[in-house]
């Protein structure tokens, strides 16, 4: 017998040791199963879910869930055409589905964030790893270049931007997924002297408008947005490549997704 | 003695009634004052203020409250210099500052899709009014040009598109602020037979992913999001028409901000 679905569940979460509440579950697929080859995503797609199966790969490891939600209740979708045609893609195949999210972000550091600094190449520049954020010591660097150095790297299109992009940042804050809320963003600013956050997704009312204000009273602050996806995606890449590294005997393939936006 | 803060307010509210938990209250000054001036805005921001001391207005009517957050516990702010120099201004000005959120939505239609659907020269495809939403039936157009349109009629600089820009639309639905939640625009999609959804903001992960798996499935459906406060700054504008009617003796000034991001 060869290695289970279980025993990789297992192992990714060891480091972390069990939690009592997550969302972390095998969502489908029976955890006794030998795993004939794993597809690691950032999200569970219709197009993640089919490549799977060409690939001959019965196991999905995906940091968010395959219906729209946060939440594994289903029961607004059960008529909708949309959901039903993913779901019988999912249950005819009989591909198992692990939520890996909140053990991921667990580990020391984040290994969401340790991937986003690897992806950008600034793993040197980071100050200080919190447990949902990291501060970051950077050559001194227009926000524009910062912008630039972004969309190279994790080739994506374009960012958004709060403030002067020739404003010259050195201590950044990053945030990857929705960690932008006014709740945690506003007061990294300050308790860090940050010149720059990076976020990946977060309530627009709230830290951008504080931005805003900070701005118009003359301090030196910036924001740069990334996207959810685009800031948690090489988080799963470089699960891939650890997996990748230590089941040598298991094909694992990174499946990316394109930009779920484009700018008209 | 001339018109009171108070009198505009129960003026503001007479249509939907008291409620009994809202978020619309008046978050400074005194309610037996004398109206000077009426400054109407999305966000109340240091600008906007500044603005209203500046025109000698002493009441200003906002969607949003000032201190960038949907709560008015400031307790996490009380050490933040950006907080401190807004407390300051408004203290000093003595400034009036009602929220109007929930009861403008309540009014029948929503005041915030009413003043939208003007501004984009929509009113006449209305099909139906819900109290969240709106379903045009649109003359057919492409995705593309309707983003255009959006452009040009609320002048702001992109949209961000979810499908193909020449899926052609008839049938729309509409809706402003953050109301694109999976579990509010997910199901709208399927029960009105929706084309395209146009919305302010919502979470990444959500409806845009369903849309994604719809067309990926061979689904002609889409998604525009323009943004949280360029999908109600129509509604707080189109509000300060009818108060500049109603009170001909009081000047009412629509102070607009710049969009909050820009693109790189």
């Amino acid at each position: 017998m060869g290695i289970t679905i279980q025993s990789i569940i297992e192992g990714l979460i060891a480091p972390v040791g069990k939690l009592e509440q997550t969302c972390d579950t095998l969502k489908c697929g029976n955890p006794d199963t030998e795993v004939t080859g794993i597809v690691v995503a950032f999200m569970p797609t219709q197009y993640v879910i089919e490549q799977a199966i060409a690939r001959g790969a019965n196991f999905i490891i995906s940091h968010e869930g395959p219906f729209f939600s946060n939440h594994d209740d289903c029961s607004t979708l059960v008529d909708d055409p949309v959901y039903q045609k993913k779901r019988n893609t999912i249950d005819e195949s009989g591909i198992a589905l692990f939520r890996f999210h909140d053990y991921w972000h667990r580990y020391k550091p984040d290994g969401i964030m340790a991937g986003l600094l690897q992806e950008l190449n600034w793993t040197s520049f980071v100050q200080e790893h919190y447990a949902a954020s990291t501060v970051l010591q950077f050559p001194k660097e227009t926000v524009r270049g910062i912008a630039e150095q972004i969309k190279n790297r994790l080739g994506i299109q374009y960012v958004r931007v709060q403030g002067d992009p020739d404003t010259v940042c050195s201590k950044i804050g990053l945030l990857a997924g929705y960690r932008g809320l006014g709740q945690r963003a506003i007061p990294f600013f300050e308790q860090d002297q940050l010149d720059l956050i990076i976020y990946g997704e977060g309530p627009e009312w709230e830290t951008p408008e504080y931005v805003r204000d900070a701005i118009y009273q003359g301090k030196h602050k910036a924001l740069i947005v990334l996207g959810h996806a685009e800031s948690e995606e090489p988080g799963m890449k470089h699960l891939a490549n650890l997996l990748s590294n230590k089941y040598s005997e298991i094909p694992v393939f990174y499946v990316k997704e394109r930009s779920i936006f484009q700018i008209i």
